[in-house]
C-alpha cells in the first residue's frame, strides 16, 4: 500500500502543480495503473483532473485496457484537446490506437479535429510502418532564404509561445515552392547577422556545403534512415519528397525509442516472443502468442523424434546411443544460435545483406567447422572412456564434426534468405534452425551409429 | 575487384577534397580494409596522406590489427595531432585502444599531449566502463550568469571557428565555483537579448525552471543516465561531480552508440558470443569466444546426458521413452527462453529489478504453466496415438507441466539474481537454463515412466 500512497501523491502534486511537469508521461502512467489497480473512481477522478496536454502525452503510454477506459471516461471535447496538444507523429500515434479499441470513437474524435490537424494525420496515416514518413513530426521551423533573419527568430519566438513548436535544432530553408535548400544548426544560426537576410548570411560562408543538409525520402525504410543519423551524428533529420519538398523531421529521441524498439523485437523474435503482446498487461495476449510459437516448435520437436524413431532398434540394442544423442543436439543447436544472432544483429546494423551471403558463410563456417573438430574430438574421448568403446567415441566426434558445421552454416543462411524474402530475419529463425540442428543431429549420430557399430 | 576500385576512388576524393568530409569514419574505415586487403603499400599511402582529423576519426574505427598497422606506420607527431583534434572522450577511447596493442607507443603519445589534454584523458580514465563519466566530453560551451548574452554568443563564434567545439545545443550557466545553476538552450538563447546578462534575461521569465536542466552525476551507471534522457527526450545531458560542478556533457549520438552497443551486447552473451570478440576481423578471437561458451555448453549437456545414463534400463525395456524425451527437453528449453528473453530484456529497460521478483515471477509462472497444461495435454494425446499407450501419454502430459513451469520459474528468477549479483543478466543464463530445462525435462519424464510404467 505504500507504493499505491505514493503514487497518489506524485499524481496529486503533477495534477496541481500547472507550471511544471513533474512526472514523465511514462512515470504518470505507471503511477495511473497502480491507482486503478486499487482503486477505480480515483482513477477516473485524476483522468478528469489532467489537463488536456498531459492526458494526451500519458494516453499514448497506456496499455489497450487502460486506454479503453481512458476514452470511455473523459468527454469526447477534451479527447479532441487531448490530440490537438499532441505533435503530429503523436496524434496519429494515439488516433491508431484508439481505432484498435473502438473506430466509431476514433472516426467521431477525428472528425472534431479542425482540417490543418486532419489532412496532417491523413498524410501520416498513409504511410507504412517501415517508411520514414510514418516518424516524422510536421511541426517545423522554416523560412524562405529571403527572409532577414531576425525576423525568422522573431517568428520563432511566437511559435515557441503559442507552443507550436518544441525542441527545434535546426531552421530549415525553402524556396517558393518549398523544396528544401539549407538547414541551418542553431548554433550557426545564433552567429549570424540579425539585420540581413538568410541567404546573405549563408553565402558569406566559403563552405555553404555545411548548410546542405542530410535528408531522408518519406518513402525511405526507417532503418536506412536511422543508419544515416548514426553515421553522421544527427539530432534531427529532415524528410522531403520525391521532389524534394520538405515534409517534416524526425528528431533524435524518436531515432532512440526506434532503436530501442527495434532492438528489443529482435530479442523477443529470435526467442519466439511477441514484443507487441507482451506489452499488454493482461496475460492472455502474451501467452497466447508465446503458445504460437511453442507449437510450432512442437510440430519440429516431434519431426527431430520422428527421426529418432527411425532408430528405435538402434537404441534398444545399444543404450548409450540414447544417452550420448541429446549432446549432438545440443551442441548444435547452440553453435546455429551463435552464428544466427551474429547474423540477425549484423543485418540489421545494416553491415551485412544477401549478396554477402559467401563472404559471411565462409566467416561462420570457419568458425563453426573449427569449433566441430575440436568438440568433436572432446566429446569423442569422453564418450570412449565413458562407455569404453573407441569406436562409440569416433561415431559422435564425427556427427558432432558434421552437425556443428552444418549448424553454422543454417544459421546464417537462415536469416540472410528470410532477410531476402523480405521477412524479418529474427521471426521464427530459431525454431527453424533447431528443426535443422535436433534433425540433423539425430540422425547423423544414430545412422552412423547404426553403420558402423551395429 | 570493382569493389576496390570503389573504395580507391572514393578515399582519393575524400583526401583531396579537404573542405568537405566526403566518407564518414566508419565508410571510411571500411574502404580503407577493402585496400588493405589487396594493396598493404597503397593503404599505407592512404594513411600518410590522411589529415590528422580524419586519422583521428578512423583509427577509431578501425579493427585492432588494423589499428596495430596504424601506429607502426603513422609518424608519433601525426598521431599525437590527431589525438589532439579528437572530442576528449574519442582521444580516451583512442589511446586505451593504442594501449591494448602497445603500451610503450601509448605512453610516448600520452606524453607528448599538452597537459590540458594530458589531465582531462587521465580523469576520463579513471572513471569506470559503467559510471556516466566514461562517457563524458569536456568540451563545453559555459558562462557565468553575469556574463553579457551578447558577450557569451561571441566567444561561440570564436570557440567554433578554433574548431573547439562541435555540436552545441546548449549554454550551460556555472557560477563562480564552477557548480552548474542553469542550461539554456540554443533555442532560448537566440531569443535573449542580447545586450543584457544572461542572469537578466533568466530572471525575466514566469518559470525559471525551464532552466534547471536534468544532470546527471559522474559516477551515476550509465545505463540510468539513458534512462533520464529517453524519459525526458533530451538531446544532451550535462554531467556534473557530488558537489555540482560542471564536468562535462553526454550528446545524444553519444547514447545513440550505447543503446546499440548494449543491445548487441545481450543479444549476443544470450547467444553464447562476444561482442567485442566478434568485431575483429580475425577469426581466431571470435572463435576462442564462442569456444568457451560452447565447451560449458558441453559440460551442462554431458550433466543432463548423465541422467539420462541413470535411466538406462528403462530406456533399453522401453525405446518410446528415448524416442519422446528429446520433445520434453525442446519444449522446456523454449518455454524458459522465453520468459528469460523478456526478462533480460526487461531488466536493460529498467522496467523491473529484483525486488520486482514476486510480481514478474506471478506473471512468467502463469503463462508458463498455463502453457504446460496445453501442451502437456496436446503432447499427451499425440504420444497416446503415436504409441498406442495412454498411460505413456499421461506420463509426458505430467513431465511437460512440471518442466514448462519450472522453466518459466528459472527463466524469470535466474537473471534476476544475477542483476541482483552485479553479474550482467544476460551472460550465461542460456547455459544455465537449458542446463536447469534438460536436466528436469529428463529426470521428471524417465523418473515417472519408470515409477508408473515399469
Amino acid at each position: 500500500m505504500v507504493e499505491l500512497n505514493e503514487a497518489k501523491e506524485l499524481i496529486q502534486t503533477h495534477i496541481e502543480d500547472e507550471d511544471q511537469a513533474i512526472l514523465t508521461p511514462y512515470e504518470l502512467a505507471q503511477h495511473l495503473k497502480t491507482v486503478k489497480a486499487h482503486d477505480e473512481e480515483l482513477f477516473a477522478d485524476y483522468l478528469a483532473r489532467l489537463d488536456p496536454e498531459s492526458l494526451g502525452d500519458v494516453a499514448i503510454e497506456l496499455p489497450e485496457h487502460m486506454l479503453k477506459d481512458v476514452i470511455e471516461t473523459v468527454p469526447s471535447e477534451k479527447m479532441v484537446q487531448a490530440l490537438e496538444e499532441l505533435e503530429s507523429d503523436d496524434a496519429t500515434e494515439l488516433l491508431k490506437y484508439i481505432e484498435d479499441i473502438d473506430e466509431e470513437k476514433a472516426k467521431e474524435l477525428f472528425d472534431s479535429l479542425d482540417e490543418d490537424d486532419q489532412s496532417e494525420i491523413l498524410r501520416l496515416r498513409s504511410y507504412d510502418d517501415d517508411e520514414a514518413g510514418a516518424y516524422m513530426q510536421t511541426e517545423l521551423f522554416w523560412a524562405t532564404g529571403d527572409e532577414i533573419t531576425g525576423d525568422a527568430v522573431a517568428r520563432l519566438r511566437e511559435l515557441k509561445s503559442e507552443g507550436e513548436l518544441e525542441n527545434v535544432s535546426q531552421l530549415f530553408i525553402i524556396d517558393k515552392d518549398k523544396i528544401l535548400k539549407f538547414a541551418v544548426a542553431l548554433e550557426e544560426l545564433i552567429l549570424f547577422d540579425f539585420t540581413k537576410s538568410l541567404d546573405e548570411n549563408i553565402q558569406k560562408y566559403d563552405d555553404i556545403d555545411k548548410f546542405k543538409p542530410h535528408t531522408a525520402f518519406d518513402s525511405d525504410y526507417i532503418q536506412d534512415v536511422v543508419g544515416v543519423v548514426e553515421d553522421y551524428d544527427l539530432n534531427v533529420i529532415p524528410v522531403i519528397d520525391s521532389k524534394g519538398v520538405l515534409l517534416g523531421r524526425i528528431t533524435a529521441d524518436d531515432i532512440h525509442d526506434f532503436i530501442q524498439e527495434s532492438a528489443t523485437e529482435q530479442m523477443y523474435n529470435l526467442a519466439g516472443v511477441s514484443d507487441e503482446a507482451e506489452e499488454e498487461d493482461t496475460l492472455v495476449k502474451a501467452g497466447k502468442a508465446r503458445a504460437f510459437w511453442l507449437l510450432i516448435n512442437l510440430g519440429t520437436a516431434i519431426i527431430s523424434s520422428f527421426i529418432v524413431g527411425l532408430f528405435d532398434e538402434a537404441i534398444a540394442s545399444y543404450v548409450a546411443l540414447a544417452i550420448l544423442m541429446p549432446i549432438v543436439a545440443s551442441m548444435g543447436g547452440n553453435t546455429g544460435t551463435q552464428a544466427l544472432a551474429v547474423t540477425v544483429r549484423r543485418i540489421s546494423l545494416g553491415e551485412i545483406e544477401f549478396k554477402d551471403a559467401k563472404h559471411v558463410l565462409k566467416r561462420e563456417v570457419s568458425i563453426s567447422l573449427t569449433n566441430g573438430i575440436i568438440f568433436g574430438i572432446v566429446m569423442g574421448l569422453v564418450a570412449w572412456a565413458w562407455f569404453g568403446a573407441w569406436l562409440l567415441g569416433g561415431v559422435i566426434a564425427l556427427s558432432m564434426l558434421i552437425n556443428l558445421c552444418l549448424a553454422g552454416f543454417f544459421g546464417t543462411i537462415i536469416p540472410l534468405t528470410l532477410k531476402r524474402l523480405d521477412i524479418d530475419p529474427a521471426v521464427g529463425s530459431s525454431v527453424v534452425l533447431t528443426t535443422f540442428t535436433d534433425s540433423i543431429g539425430f540422425f547423423c549420430f544414430l545412422g552412423l551409429a547404426k553403420w558402423i557399430l551395429l
